[in-house]
This record gives C-alpha cells, structure tokens and sequence, in this order.
C-alpha cells in the first residue's frame, strides 16, 4: 500500500516554515533550500507544491488572510456596529507577535504584487472582502445609531482599509510609535471620532 | 583640461531612471543595466554612483522623501492648523502620476527595509520627521479651535500616517476604490471628523 500523504497539511508545514525564513531573513534571503530545511523536507520535495518562491509566497499570503479571517469571525462572533468593527480591525493590526509576522509576509507580497497581476488581484479581491464587511458593520451602526458623523461610510471604510495597512507597515518599521498598545489605542480614537466622542472601547476585549 | 563632471546632476538621472524603471518592471527586473541603459549611461559608468542596487534604492527612497518635502515646503506656506495639515498630507498620498510613481519606489524599500537595519532607520528618521510636522500642525490647529475633537494628538498623528502610508499600498493596488479623487475625499472626510463635523476643504487647493 503508498504511503497516504496528507498534501493540505505538507503545504501548511512549508508555508509555517517560509513564514519563519521571511521573518528571520526577509524575502531575499528565503531560499527554497531553506525552506525545504525549517520544514523538515529534502530540498526537492518542495517542487510539487510550489514550483516556484513566488507560488509559495501567494500561497503564504492566502493563508495569512485565512487565518484573519477565521480570527475575525471568532472575534466578532455575537457582535455588530461598532463592536464588530472594533474587534475586525483588532485582527488585521499587528498587536501581537503572530500578527506582526503577518505583516512580514505581507509587505513582501505586496512589493511582489506591484508587477505581478494575479498577486494584485488576489490581493484586491482579499481587500474588498474586507471592505465589504467594513461597510455592512458601519451599515450597522449607522442604524443603532451608534455612528453619528456626518463622514460618508465609503470614505470612513476608506480610512479604515488605509489604517489597518498602514500598520502593517508602521508596526514593523517604526515600532517605537506603533507598538501594539499604540496601535490599539489609535483605532479606539478612531471610533470615538467616528462615534462623535462617545464610544468607549470594552476593556475586557483588550489583549 | 579634465571634463567636469557634476556628480549630483548624475545621481538624479539615474534616480528618475531607477523609478521609471522600477514602474515598469519592478524591483525584480530592475537591474542596474538596465537602469544604466535607461539613464544613457554606460553599464560599467553606475558603479563609482552606487556599488549595488540596494544603495540605489536607498538613495531613491531618500530622493523622494526629499521630493516631498519640498513640495509640502510650498504647498503648506502661509497656512497653519488643519488647512497647513490637509496641504502637507496631499503630498504624501498618491493624488497624480508622479506620486504614484514613488509609492511605487517606496513599496519595495519597505520590504528591504524589513530586513535591512540601515533603511530600516532611513525609514524611522523620516517618518518620525513627518509625524513631528503633524503634531505641530494640530497644535497649531487646537490653539486656533479649529481641533474639536477630544481625541489625543499623538493618536491623530498615528491616524494620519497610518492612512498616508496605507494608502501607497491601496493606490496603486486597489485602484478602483482609492483613485485619488476617493482619497482626496477621504482625507478632507478624516479632517471633517477632527473638525467635528465642521471642516470644509478649500475648493481652491483640489489639484
């Protein structure tokens, strides 16, 4: 009988294995050979999965916005309006080491994605997924009244999709100002300004 | 007599080459020949300029910083508060050619940066001078009580550079949702929220 290989779960390993070889030696420095090395897999078991550093990277990237999405939908799990929006964007900032491994494996990306059309869009279509939630949570709000400025949702969902990546990007490369309690403190002043100086942040959801 | 020959006049062409060329085929294609090819130069004459492509980019980065700088120079003069703020953060989002253009140079020197130490704190030098620019711009903007909202200055400077980085990213690779009349509508949008409902861009500065 062939040894039953489970594929979904090799291609996880690997990608867990590229993951710590960016964040420890950036995208240059992530040789497949490396790879293959920190997953535990000879150099050319690799090739069947990934034929290239540029599959693995968009596989990479794909699993990233998996796993926010499956935090998302814990986290928002029973919430609506600004709770929800509150504890969606919590999940896209780096507030936490896991996360700020997240934006390792993002910035790469999306430099990779400036000349490379199927990366960008999947990246577009990741972003308006995102963008969409945005809106129905702030749909939300608007109708429990929670959400009082007078900022259209398309521009404030506009603000929103730009300050959770823009942390990706301060988090890692300025983190003196960016930290995760900055970071976290940042987007509960956004809401406040959103909710019109009356939105306090639930202290039992900070982690 | 030897030729003269104006070294910073060099740099520059081959900066504006490094960028068009980086537009075109990103980082990955850009190789110094290239590069040289593209700024009329012999391969062999980039050298003396920059040993690598790394120091070129370094220097790109710098450039474009500097670039900014002196457009926000003269934008921003005779304002203060929210009306110098809006002028200065119009420089920095990609609202034309030219400054998509350099969210394209800036995209991969973020993700050098990630693992390069040196660009890594060219960054953090540079933001850190913006973000001092921001927070004397809302001073000025509380004193003139123009600033209504109870927010911290230190969490709007965080919103504003947040969303001016993020949208570098959102620009060039979302571009149906954050074309620059959308970001231009966000940013008056995000003013209008510290304004406390009140802020009204200036029709005579849209560009």
């Amino acid at each position: 009988m062939p040894k039953i290989v489970d594929h979904d779960q090799r291609r996880m390993e690997l990608v867990n294995a590229t993951w710590r070889i960016i964040a420890r030696h950036g995208m240059e420095g992530a040789t497949m050979r490396e790879i293959a090395t920190e997953a535990g897999f000879a150099n050319g078991a690799l090739k069947p999965y990934f034929p290239t550093k540029d599959d693995l990277l968009a596989f990479a990237f794909g699993h990233v916005f998996n796993q926010t999405n499956a935090r998302m939908a814990a986290a928002t799990r029973g919430l609506s309006g600004l709770g929800a929006l509150r504890a969606f964007c919590r999940e896209i900032l780096p507030l936490d080491e896991n996360r700020i491994n997240e934006a390792r494996i993002v910035i790469p990306f999306w430099q990779k994605a400036l000349t490379d059309e199927s990366k960008a869009r999947l990246h577009d279509d990741a972003m308006e997924q995102w963008r969409t939630h945005l809106l129905q949570q702030l749909h939300e709000a608007r109708e429990a009244g929670e959400l009082r400025a007078e900022v259209g949702d398309e521009d404030i969902a506009g603000h929103l999709m730009n300050l959770v990546l823009g942390a990706q990007i301060t988090a890692v490369l300025s983190p003196a100002h960016y930290s995760p309690d900055q970071l976290s403190a940042q987007l509960d002043g956004y809401l406040q300004l959103l909710a019109g100086g009356t939105f306090s942040s639930p202290a039992v959801e900070k982690k």
